[in-house]
């Protein structure tokens, strides 16, 4: 099973490596593009037999407390079998 | 609408902020992650009006072309209307 965990600043935190991306994309005349926000993305591989809840717990405790900086950024993750 | 990139490296390339991500979580006595594979997540904000398929077509170009190091790394993305 994988776990993918997807952690973003949060959107009053302001993102100065998304803008200098969404900078660069305007100056290189790419078109339809208002905002670019980067955040962190972590594909976990989880150990064979861990059943789903356990998964989803483990994962919910390590995206929270380990991979995400509470004061200024979220996450979000979902499990794939 | 918005899109998700996401972007990794590929399988073949090794992955040191990912392992070390993964040997702390061992020493924190997380349970159940026998691998991390760290990569960037970018969200794009797109331009009102923007049709699906145009959309399409420019987040990809944007993928390949600015967001990814094809060498090393590779990208998917989707779309959230």
């Amino acid at each position: 099973m994988k776990a993918h965990v997807y952690v973003t600043l949060k959107r009053t935190v302001l993102d100065a490596q998304g803008q200098t991306v969404a900078d660069a994309l305007h100056r290189m005349q790419y078109r339809g593009v208002a905002d670019v926000r980067q955040g962190k993305y972590f594909v976990l591989t989880l150990d064979d037999g861990l059943e789903h809840a356990e998964a989803e717990a483990e994962v919910g405790r390590i995206a929270r407390e380990v991979l995400t900086n509470p004061v200024i950024e979220e996450c979000s993750f979902r499990l794939e079998d």
